[in-house]
């Protein structure tokens, strides 16, 4: 992979510290997003990936891939030297991984409106990101309900809010009481208006991801944009080896103003897939080369997150289901990442639960923990996720953060140095003794654990005497605290009102669909 | 570690079919214990390693152990070359590793009385194994209370009943309703009567120690135990630095009579050892291996494991925490068990929380992946431990079972032969198409999920339309099934008179006192 070591990486913090002058947004007291200090976990060897990377070019030449209902993108692969019969088109082998690592950037910056939270996405950064898609949440109340515009803005609030995620999203819930034809103008203004970290964009057409960029470049200056990644847009291919127009169009756009995509294909285990974790990950891998590809050939340096998702399906009743064999795929697609060059997107704090209980909390935290692992940088649904995402849980939403807290902590790996072992403290103590009051534990105690007040770990008496709470009910209290708390970053009153100017004028072009 | 290849593997499949053919026992459906088919997660790199290996070193060497209350241990580390002074033992650097390496088994097997049972500890071997030493239970009707006999021995049957564990474990609960002084006579006749898998003795004084090895050659003759492991006994140092009269005693008796012992250190981080990760795990290996050395020089080629544990210390209340730096000592100390060339014991589904609810599921689940990942061969605590131990959970218990259920698929790896590709179901279905019909996915669908009743995968209105119960609720519910459909494995009733006899002299004899 020596070819991928000249590629340059966009972005970086000269660009970032004269953008965010612009924008006047407070420092932030956390770290913008993590850096992994101990090594992904290689489930595989390098016979495994690389009869995976067969398969994938095998798929890509033999099989092919349909983009449909997009002419422009069949005149590029034409132009690219590639076999297009109808929409159909195939690939020599290594075609598409050649395309890539000839100029895809291995990591590039995404610009955030504060410029201090500006997030680097590759190599071994890790940037934890809200939920994306569901239609339904469980509130405040308990209840489950079709999610809102509100439910929305209060998502991207707790997400400005707290420090285990690092960016604000994009469709985290779907606000159903607004036209699937307007959303993306109201969720794109709730980015920016209650957040200041890094957003994604709409991707239902060419033109919702053009109000997007236009909104973006409001906030940015075109000229930005021009430098700098500063919004992204996720591309779903429809599985097995379909591009449909829509998505096409929202690729184009997003990559020919040098914005991020992340190309994730999405497979259903044994339905839009085969039900083999092997036969999966060449599939997730050889779709989303095809469409990597095809960016890097819309405008060659554009940034982008290779992605995948992958979920069972119960045979009976049809219904998705847990797939453990996604834990693999997400191992394996990681390293077929690194091996390609380029950031690397999968996973989530997924469940089939119904509510936040332990079964949400140990599949989430199985998943969540495979997901770091496995070289991630850029993972979405890391927060609330019920019913395999669609359904966001409140209170699964602030219990996740925690996790995500734990596991920050788990990927700085262990200091080795000379001060670490403490061999003084063991000439103090000898033993049988205490290392409670040497010098050693009081300089370290402070920073030694990492602090949870959701995870009570005070003793039975005193978690009891303190009402003898579970931890959707811890979580539900601490909530209406953060909601409560919740302050908007500063905004510059121009950009916000230039933003619903534009917002309104687009809301009166566009007509009221709800499908 | 060449030096350990030469090392035999005690216990054997020949071993084991003769003694199991005695019992009559009948076989079981699952696997008696897994295999890993991935590599172990490997933290720290060989500067990291060779760091703490030299820390250990230097505390056996400088600071040394002490062995208190019992001459014979000390005689022994006279004969052997060792610093003495007092009750402290210093080792020239590496003593105590070349002494385990000369003789301690790199596996070895621990017969069940059902043969099919046994199971192999060390290698790529992972044992299953319930939690240890509760003194409370939450039962059936969630109410928090001390445990008793009757939870002891329903949680031996609950063991018996899932394949989800390899083993009956020892001190599951305490039986606190039966003096201290006698309670390991009912335990051990409660393992073997009420499972056929393999179990842990008492360890509280030499005299338990051999009240339980009379007891298990009682089940599988004295000429078993002179061949083969037929009980473990779990022997904890007393932290930092000190093995006390009692553990010493039991070590000795079960290292003479050639059976397994599990030397475990366990450290509350800042308070019986550093606050600093990498000092904790040297000083757990230090002690284990003091421990170890100790053991080999009693018998040389005992069976035996390297065990630890570790927690943190709320420095305000004093009370024992969550420690996240544990996932790291828990993946280091496997590692240096890996390069020693000895049987490892760590981790499990440990939590802080009081009840079965998220929070529980979380930490569980992480804690348990991290063992699952540091290569641990004897997994203890594996199931339904809340409030770090102190307390078990019923309704844990069973849904920790699911999670092992799916960690075992994990560790099988990834199939990467030409059939897990799929190709020719491709050619059927090509870009668009579904593979649910395909003969590829029919021959593979019925196993290619793990299936868990627990973990409800249905839709939304499935689950509402069947009562919409939480996770504990449902885990209740299949406890009542579980318990309601246990069968007692058989038993010789000669054998069982044998062991009632025994029980009831040795209780007679024995003074009642519970403290």
């Amino acid at each position: 992979m020596s070819s991928n070591e000249g590629r340059a990486e966009r972005g970086g913090r000269r660009g970032r510290r004269r953008r965010g002058e612009t924008t006047g947004a407070s420092a932030p007291r956390t770290p913008a997003y993590l850096r992994r200090a101990v090594p992904p976990y290689e489930l595989l060897g390098e016979e495994g990936l690389r009869r995976i990377e067969d398969q994938a070019d095998w798929l890509l030449t033999e099989i092919g891939v349909e983009f449909r209902d997009d002419p422009p993108s069949l005149a590029t692969w034409k132009d690219a030297g590639a076999d297009v019969r109808g929409e159909r088109v195939r690939f020599e082998p290594g075609m598409c991984r050649e395309i890539i690592q000839r100029s895809a950037p291995k990591s590039f910056t995404q610009i955030a409106r504060n410029p201090e939270r500006s997030v680097a996405i590759g190599g071994d950064s890790l940037v934890f990101t809200p939920p994306y898609g569901a239609p339904f949440v469980r509130g405040l109340d308990f209840e489950r309900r079709y999610s809102t515009l509100q439910d929305f803005n209060n998502l991207v609030k707790l997400s400005q809010a707290t420090p285990s995620l690092h960016h604000s999203g994009g469709t985290i819930c779907e606000p159903t009481d607004i036209p699937v034809s307007k959303r993306h103008l109201d969720m794109t203004y709730g980015h920016i208006r209650y957040s200041d970290k890094a957003f994604m964009g709409g991707v239902i057409s060419g033109s919702q991801a053009e109000d997007c960029i236009r909104m973006t470049e409001l906030v940015f200056g075109r000229e930005a944009l021009d430098e700098s990644c500063c919004i992204l847009g996720m591309i779903n291919p429809t599985s097995p080896l379909v591009y449909d127009g829509a998505a096409l169009e929202a690729l184009r756009v997003y990559a020919a103003r040098g914005q991020g995509t992340i190309i994730a294909p999405f497979i259903i285990a044994g339905a839009s897939g085969p039900v083999t974790p092997a036969g999966m990950v060449a599939q997730l891998f050889a779709e989303a080369m095809a469409g990597m590809a095809l960016a890097q050939l819309v405008r060659p340096g554009a940034p982008m997150i290779f992605g995948i998702n992958s979920m069972g399906l119960n045979m009976r009743s049809g219904a998705p289901i847990r797939f453990d064999e996604s834990w693999k795929c997400l191992l394996a697609a990681g390293q077929l990442a690194r091996r390609l060059g380029v950031p690397y997107r999968g996973g989530g704090a997924s469940t089939t639960a119904k509510l936040p209980d332990a079964h949400a909390g140990m599949e989430a935290a199985l998943y969540l923990n495979y997901s770091v692992l496995s070289g991630v940088n850029f993972l979405i649904h890391a927060t609330g996720a019920l019913e395999l995402g669609l359904c966001i849980s409140y209170e699964k939403y602030v219990l996740d953060c925690e996790m995500l807290g734990a596991l920050g902590r788990m990927i700085e790996g262990i200091d080795v140095s000379e001060d670490a072992f403490a061999s003084e403290a063991y000439r103090e103590v000898g033993p049988g003794g205490n290392f409670l009051a040497t010098p050693h534990t009081m300089a370290r105690y402070r920073d030694a654990f990492f602090d949870s007040d959701l995870f009570d770990s005070r003793s039975f008496e005193q978690w009891r005497d303190d009402g003898g709470l579970d931890a959707a009910r811890r979580a539900n209290a601490a909530l209406e605290a953060m909601l409560g708390d919740y302050e908007a970053p500063p905004i510059d009153p121009a950009i916000d009102e230039a933003l619903l100017d534009f917002t309104a004028r687009r809301k009166s072009e566009l007509p009221d669909s709800f499908a």
